[in-house]
């Protein structure tokens, strides 16, 4: 799933989170039948969003749909969902979350699968490093975006 | 709580919502020293938004914060709060959550309790009959923000 399509979309937000300064974590939420619906990444530093992780930014830019729409739908994302894209996660009943690491950050996959989520976690390389790198250089940044 | 000055500003905020076409539920998050951080409505009509609910616009109209300003903090709401409400609260570490009313709908209230915040529900008259109205009136809108 490293190849895919969605997977490759949320690390290259990652990055350009991370280009801009901010925290480098990336989405794409597609459909059932394959279509990126919306990407996004964390705008916490670009817009002073607490609410804008790199997953809501994802369903934001996805815009109003209707329920059909997540039907079947795969989150992707660069780093385990925290507590919140864990909840609209579930409230828009996506069918599978894939995860490229959660070494850095465990967050709601066990609420997920509780939910009857497939999970699926990469423990991708480049999310990894993006985000040892990102904590190791900035981790007030790091501690004010998962409320520590 | 029903004359709580952050139950006072949710429920104007809901009216706004109403009177902006849009979902009437509204939310006002308060800090431990009874400051009204930030007040907010749901914005799915008005800016297109699947995640603007009155919560996380509450959360958003709040800015960028460090984790010591929702120390102790109250969500106040309208609408007992859907997953992914639910989730920016646990996220944020607010203490309680005072709920207009959960007849229309009954959100997370369970996970809120078992990690740990304080819930608190009003039953409150004029927030059930908003709902009432709203869904009575555009069930295809509340279908959609709640993704039936």
């Amino acid at each position: 799933m490293d190849k895919d399509p969605g997977f490759i979309a949320a690390v290259e937000e990652a990055k350009n989170g991370a280009g801009e300064g901010g925290v480098p974590i990336g989405a794409a939420l597609v459909s059932k039948d394959g279509k990126i619906l919306g990407v996004g990444h964390n705008m916490r530093v670009q817009k002073g969003s607490p609410i804008l992780h790199a997953e809501m930014a994802a369903l934001e830019n996805s815009g109003r749909l209707p329920a059909s729409a997540y039907e079947g739908a795969t989150m992707y994302t660069t780093l385990s969902p925290c507590d919140m894209c864990t909840g609209a996660c579930i409230l828009y009943k996506v069918k599978r979350v894939v995860i490229g690491e959660n070494k850095s950050f465990m967050g709601g996959e066990e609420l997920l699968i509780n939910r009857g989520k497939e999970v699926v976690v990469l423990d991708n390389h480049e999310c990894r490093e993006m985000m040892a790198r990102f904590m190791k250089e900035k981790p007030e940044l790091w501690n004010e975006d998962i409320a520590v």
